[in-house]
């Protein structure tokens, strides 16, 4: 033969069997290297190649030596399995967008359907089926949705904030004008610890707004006939009672955080029972 | 003083101040620490522990030297600001609650919608109508989302690929028969590289399949009148077409990659080009 003119003998780098160990079995030489790494078993290899795809049978494997890509042939399978292929492929591909879509829907449908529920909260059941059975279907099928999507941004508008900015500023110019010398500390952060926007809040707040606001129309203002006038009133009256409250609350944990205090440690004690016993002291600290 | 005969002279660790610099400022010692980190201005430790919380006003704050916690005392509010506190952090709680129930529920509205646009699609649109309105408004919201669930999990039965493997398991057993010592590979994985269950994939043709189903029952069986007949001989016929072809192309993968090759690598080309060149082979090889 005239590969073993060239080289001693194959041996394959797999098994460590040599050609004479078994003289019908396939050899194949799949990349650059030579020597004792040039040739091994048709079978070895396809099989450390099943270990090294892991299932993933579309990868391609390189030479772990030489770093050649191996030329990897299928035989050639009829039009129906290309087309199946093609198939399948385009469905693997389509389906997170379809996913995506079928999530949107979910979060656009519900909205239609919130939207839907509190027209007729907020102008009264059989007034809101009749509005909404007499409107553009298309209208209602923008409109609708755009109702809690409203309510939500309204409820990132966080004017109680603004209003304790405002008061903070005049209190402290006021304070400034006696003359005396010991001013509040200003707390480093503004208004309270309560200043980070909340997702979960902002959304479930907004959501619950028009029930509320029904419930304190309801409440406050029977005398009005009309459902929509009295859950406007009844929301209108509910955001300024709140607003004020949350001013109130900003305002008082801002003063608390002004006016704390730190304390000495309590002295005595320890002395008596550390008498000169500093570095104790700061041992037991350090810990 | 008591202090000045125990002590030298009190200075800051902040602002390295003495008590002569300023006879008004506010003393402190709120840790075990001594010596020269025992006294600070109330002011200075103020600002520092204002910088150490960063606005998250709650925290606790140590001594970096003895590692004693300070003691903070906030002034007295009244109980309109303890209750609103009490609000305030229930609802804090709340909230992601909240928000787990309006994912929740969506997803749950979406699930009753599209259970009722099924029973419509498949009984036909007036006929679904009056089944749902005369049925039970508690079965109805029990029963329309399980129609979805029961889609997907129907999905889930890939009973597509236990035919693929009994096929396999079979014909493997009849190539035993004949003696012939050359069997072909078998694939490491089992039947293709698509046998992973994939989330989106498995979602979208679930939801999707009623109206495959509607549309096969209207191109297949035409002469079928009952909507309902139609819709299920449909989704029969293409639950078996697709079984077929999908066992047919599972099979078809199998075969192609238990004949797989791997081809020698062009050795000729390579041996002109680089005569002897061996180790330039694996340098280049290694990059």
């Amino acid at each position: 033969m005239a590969q073993t003119e060239e080289q001693p003998e194959k041996h394959c780098w797999v098994c460590f069997a040599t050609e004479r160990d078994d003289r019908s079995a396939e050899w194949v030489s799949p990349c650059r290297c030579k020597g004792c790494t040039k040739w091994i078993h048709q079978s070895c290899l396809q099989r450390w190649l099943d270990e090294k795809q892991k299932g993933n049978n579309g990868g391609a494997v390189s030479c772990p030596q030489c770093g050649t890509e191996y030329h990897v042939v299928f035989p050639k399978m009829g039009p129906l399995v290309y087309f199946l292929q093609q198939v399948d492929r385009a469905l693997s591909q389509a389906s997170p967008f379809a996913s995506v879509g079928v999530v949107v829907g979910t979060v656009y449908w519900s909205a239609v359907t919130y939207g839907a529920v509190t027209v007729m909260q907020v102008v009264g059941h059989k007034k809101g089926l009749y509005v909404m059975e007499r409107a553009d279907p298309l209208f209602l099928l923008m409109g609708l949705p755009t109702i809690p999507v409203v309510l939500v941004l309204g409820k990132m508008i966080r004017w109680e904030d603004y209003i304790v900015r405002l008061w903070q500023r005049y209190s402290y110019r006021r304070k400034l004008l006696p003359g005396n010398r010991y001013l509040p500390r200003v707390p480093a952060d503004g208004p309270g610890s309560g200043d980070h926007l909340s997702v979960s809040r902002t959304l479930c707040g907004a959501l619950i707004f028009p029930s509320i606001a029904s419930l304190v129309g309801r409440l406050l203002f029977r005398q009005v006939s009309s459902n929509l006038q009295r859950t406007i009133l009844g929301g209108i009256a509910f955001v300024l009672m709140k607003g004020v409250l949350k001013v109130y609350f900003k305002q008082q944990q801002y003063v608390m955080q002004a006016n704390r205090q730190i304390l000495n440690y309590p002295e005595r004690n320890a002395d008596r029972q550390h008498e000169g016993g500093d570095e104790d002291m700061e041992d037991s600290g350090n810990e």
